[in-house]
């Protein structure tokens, strides 16, 4: 974990482990059903999946096994299950919440080794596609037939339609196009055991049965290992274009979400940066005016240049109605925009640079309730001390609130932010995470959100897909309350 | 049952009934706990809800319990659960595969009695509402608020957003919108035994823990009673256009539904009538050129003049390409809109009017594959000789194909058509409902689209939530496939 020395940590859940000798078994099974060259018990490749994208800390696996199709997936449940092996699945390893981060040991199933797209069906809006696929290679593969698949996580580049499946990604454009969940139609699925599912249907229509595809979205690697997704697309939006709004305080931003809500118009996205992100995007040698405290980053589509006449006329009414607004510029060209969406994209990464350690967090408050919580993160940044700073998809009243920190003593304190975040979250009506997921660094505060009673259920659910715990063990449910 | 003498009878599953004591007791407590008049053993009232508008057969339940708020739903699941009397959820009872029809007696709990809408938010886009709220109300409320509520089944004027929940309601317009499920945001829910849980969340993001809201939509009262439900909304388009389109046969219309795919146009409606269908129509008084053998009608909605127009042209072109369109006809105001929906929702019951009996699927196919499902209908129709109509919103793929007959002698004919839809449906990629569900008229065909891997799952899941398989019994799953 060396390479992670200088990010924060969360610590791993208590979970059962597996014995040697059940692994020393296993493994000697995996490696003669499947074959030497898919079961990886290299140091180099136990330490590299033994972390995320997320601050969970993980235990180092006992081997990552490369699954190149359904049977070698179905196969390595089916001895993990026998053997009694703990088995985290991963796709990219982006997540954010610790989702791919083997708490007990065990077992890595990576996926990233089957990124096929298996089918374009352009006629019926769908696409089957393997989960090791890079979500930003969908885009171009399906843009290119005129089609569009708008889940668009920031990690796009990297991250895959396995990951983006199983913690239910969102991204700027769920504003108006909703969130992966929505573009889900039906999956092939792995369970313990080794049973194989197929769940859904290639049609938007359809009930027949409980909605075991939409149990399986953001059930992050829990339940089953994804082998195949039929995706719904849209037609590719032909004209698109982004607008920029500064403001001096992000009250009024976030006042001018609310008018553009107001006036019935539906932007695809509607980013939000506070003063402290515009200072990190400035840091990358943006210029950005220096009065604006506050920005907008509002991006339209639609059909023909009379709707985005229209809808740009509109949306610059709504943006300067109240005077309070320093400028609104639109993009010029295709690059002028990229170059707004880098620099959102880049916030991430830059954030990290502001500070040694850093603290995520991705909750969501109804859409009216946005200059409240900026409140509430206000007084808790002054209450614990903590730096922070806030950007996100603010149409969807979803936030990423980081908090930022030096000095390893200034841990608990920024625990206690944590904890006056989600609490001020639920309190405001919202919820703990918008796009991230629970699993290891959220776990303990899902009881703010969830009843005793809707958490137990849960646990149930999961025992009815994986009865020894064995997927997956030590997310979403926190430790010491029956979690699996 | 006598006032459904002419209906075509599907067969009440094999379930276990309880016995007489145990629900002379429930009842005993039902009185003294909600009050007597909640509890309505009249045998008006027991043979009001021993039927809904589909073909199923019941059996007159001993009580109808009439809820008028969450503790009344709760105390009765609790009081059934103690007693071990099944329980049958009702709201409209409009349903078509028999959701609502108590096939085991015991007692039909009522939610039609809690109507009310607890509160619309034109700001977050969100209306709370009761189960027993009428669709068509719920359209009215919001749409003067300047909003839209998109999931019109066509039987919104009696129906409830209860149903419509469970069971996953669709409409024409699913296929710009999608169906009932794109719309819950989060549900009260009432399990057996009483307890009360509160799934989901008020905003359009939220990966909080596994999707209980998304399995109890579409769980047809197997799973839970809903109190209450959280809907997203969504700005009222303030334009909206009808287009008719006249074909001599129907695969000149369904070319043509093909081609507005293509062109990336994305109308909110597109209903294909067949030409027996175009002739119960004309039975209604309507004038239908007597060269049209097929009809679409078709919705465009959008912002602004300009949209429309942009839409409209394209629209037009698209139906006519090929040269094999009798007439397109926009509708000229808001009144010959009015009669054109009018004609079409009155379909269903005009069906009836032409035998004796009908049943009526409700299958889904690929949209590239209505033609070949069109062809197998006639094939079925010409090997089993039974008369059948086809009409449904061919923009989704999802088809309501109706058997009709006069003579008793005729239904096992008749049952071997239904089958042979649904195998044919199954061979050409598509699912057994579209939006009706499976209850009881469909669950014996459950096993030709799903494996007994995933049917065994969701009964599992089924037991999670109702252990002692008294919610709902009889639905879903067939009979002796170890159904609850």
């Amino acid at each position: 974990m060396s390479a992670r020395a200088e990010r924060a940590a969360v610590a791993a859940p208590e979970v059962r482990l597996p014995a040697r000798e059940a692994v020393e078994r296993a493994l000697a099974e995996l490696e003669r059903r499947l074959g030497p060259s898919k079961v990886d018990t290299t140091e180099a490749a136990r330490n590299g999946h033994a972390v995320d994208e997320s601050e969970a800390v993980g235990r180092v696996p006992d081997a990552v096994v490369y699954a190149i199709d359904t049977n070698d997936v179905a196969l390595t449940l089916t001895i993990a299950e026998k053997h009694g092996v703990p088995i985290t699945p991963r796709a990219g390893g982006t997540g954010r919440t610790g989702g791919a981060v083997p708490v007990a040991g065990g077992i890595v199933l990576a996926t990233n080794t089957m990124g096929k797209i298996l089918e374009i069906d352009r006629a019926n809006l769908v696409a089957v596609v393997q989960p090791g696929l890079v979500t930003a290679d969908l885009h171009a593969a399906v843009e290119a037939e005129g089609l569009f698949y708008p889940p668009d996580p920031n990690s796009l580049k990297t991250c895959m339609i396995g990951g983006n499946v199983a913690e239910n990604a969102g991204g700027p454009r769920a504003f108006k196009y909703g969130v992966t969940r929505e573009y889900v139609l039906g999956l092939e699925a792995c369970l313990m055991g080794g049973r194989v599912l197929r769940t859904g249907k290639r049609t938007i229509k359809g009930v027949t049965g409980y909605d075991v595809t939409a149990l399986l979205v953001g059930s992050e690697g829990t339940l089953a290992v994804f082998t195949e997704a039929t995706l719904r697309l849209v037609p590719k939006p032909p004209e698109v274009a982004t607008v920029l709004a500064l403001f001096d305080a992000v009250r009024a931003a976030a006042d001018a979400v609310a008018r553009i809500v107001a006036a019935g118009l539906v932007p695809r996205c509607i980013e939000l940066m506070d003063g402290a992100s515009l200072g990190a995007i400035r840091a990358q040698g943006v210029a950005v005016d220096p009065r604006a405290n506050a920005m907008l980053l509002i991006e339209v589509d639609g059909d023909g240049a009379a709707v985005m006449d229209d809808a740009l006329e509109r949306l610059g009414a709504a943006l300067t109605e109240g005077g309070k607004t320093i400028d609104v510029v639109a993009a010029q060209d295709a690059s002028q925009r990229a170059r707004l969406w880098e620099a959102r994209r880049q916030l991430s990464p830059a954030t990290r640079k502001l500070a040694k350690y850093k603290l995520s967090e991705d909750i969501v408050v109804p859409r009216t309730r946005l200059v409240d919580l900026l409140v509430a993160v206000d007084r808790i940044g002054e209450e614990t001390g903590v730096r922070h700073l806030t950007y996100g998809h603010a149409g969807d009243g979803n936030l990423h609130v980081n908090f930022l920190w030096n000095d390893e003593g200034e841990r608990p304190a920024v625990d206690r932010a944590i904890e006056g975040l989600m609490r001020a979250t639920i309190q405001l009506g919202g919820t703990l995470s918008g796009e991230h997921g629970i699993g290891v660094t959220k776990a303990a505060y899902l009881p703010l959100e969830q009843s005793p009673d809707l958490i137990a259920l849960q646990q149930d659910l999961k025992r009815v897909f994986d009865p020894s715990g064995l997927l997956n063990p030590g997310k979403i449910f926190p430790t010491g309350h029956g979690s699996c």
